[in-house]
């Protein structure tokens, strides 16, 4: 990717955490991207065009999290997470970090996803990015309880990822502080493997989940 | 309430959901309520002030969907919902309807609470809105899982809304679809109460969860 359209991609970012979708304006992004406005429209032919490229590019930037993690522990000498399960704990806590690039990218995606509510040109690729993002949990959750369900790890995960927006929105508007958020997502993470746990020892092949009809 | 200070802000959350907090121009809402700007002003003093009575004004409106459907349901004849469990799950899936109404609160409820990403003045009311409505989570919570401790019922809360939260936001974006949205919701009442019970079984009185580490 040229550097001129990886500047572009990360001031759009910018642009939309701090004035959501509605007031992402191409004359202010070409002024913080320090481009002219033909660059742009060169780029990602229309508004449609670069606001999708802007969302693929704030979810690969924050699955880089976890590989960047995992460079500063092997270049300090800490010691990497070990363990499935402290795996899945350390790729979604990172999520929940007062750094500033975690702050942009998090308020950036909860913009994008909100102007699909009454614009529909974004929803695929949300969904799209979704989808990926539960199917990779899953996986992790997979390898710590490798005997549930296909089905019942994937509602696990769907559960964790939607749980982690919620939280995060709380979060960075200040209604939530950082760390009672980071005790209630490694809390859910617990309560969720205990869940898939007592899956497999009911041997619920289906992965239907216990009915809470039964438990009142 | 004087029916035109409703007017407004009725109108207030409608223009709210449509098109943000930063897109809230007193010009546009005075002619969606129907009412000059003057008395917008009158009623409300600024903007901060017409701000928080919005806020005040959808949180109040989701409140009333419980209470709606239990007129309804007698009404109409139909069985209440019985028990706490159910009544739980009512209030909490009553916000994951496909209804006009249901819709707008939920999104002007995400723009209000975006809004306080970058300006504090709302974040006072969020967090006292939030910390009630947790409150009232934890005391359903309470009645299905009479003891199980205190901190273990609120932590249960604050898991439960903020899914919901998520939960909402995807559906409303088109992410996810509503019949997900519900089922995900409802196994995760489960979930959390399965896993209030072994708090009680394990007599933890500290309400310390159950710590992840034990389980890889």
């Amino acid at each position: 990717m040229s550097d001129r359209r990886t500047a572009i991609l990360e001031a759009a970012a910018t642009v939309i955490a701090r004035r959501g979708v509605r007031g992402l304006r191409v004359e202010e992004l070409a002024v913080e991207a320090g481009v002219s406005k033909a660059l742009i429209y060169y780029h990602f032919e229309d508004r449609t065009g670069l606001l999708r490229r802007t969302l693929a590019f704030v979810n690969n930037r924050a699955e880089r999290y976890t590989a960047e993690q995992s460079a500063v522990d092997a270049a300090t000498g800490a010691a990497p997470a070990s363990g499935p399960l402290r795996q899945l704990e350390q790729a979604l806590l990172l999520e929940l970090q007062d750094l500033p690039h975690v702050r942009e990218n998090s308020t950036a995606w909860g913009e994008l996803r909100a102007s699909a509510v009454f614009d529909p040109e974004l929803r695929g690729e949300l969904a799209l990015a979704s989808v990926i993002w539960v199917r990779e949990v899953a996986d992790q959750l997979g390898e710590v309880r490798p005997t549930a369900p296909e089905s019942a790890l994937v509602a696990s995960a769907e559960r964790l990822t939607a749980l982690l927006e919620g939280l995060s929105a709380r979060w960075l508007s200040g209604i939530l502080p950082l760390t009672d958020a980071r005790t209630r997502m490694r809390e859910a993470i617990g309560v969720e493997v205990a869940h898939l746990a007592g899956h497999t020892a009911d041997r619920s092949a289906d992965g239907t989940p216990t009915s809470p009809n039964k438990l009142d």
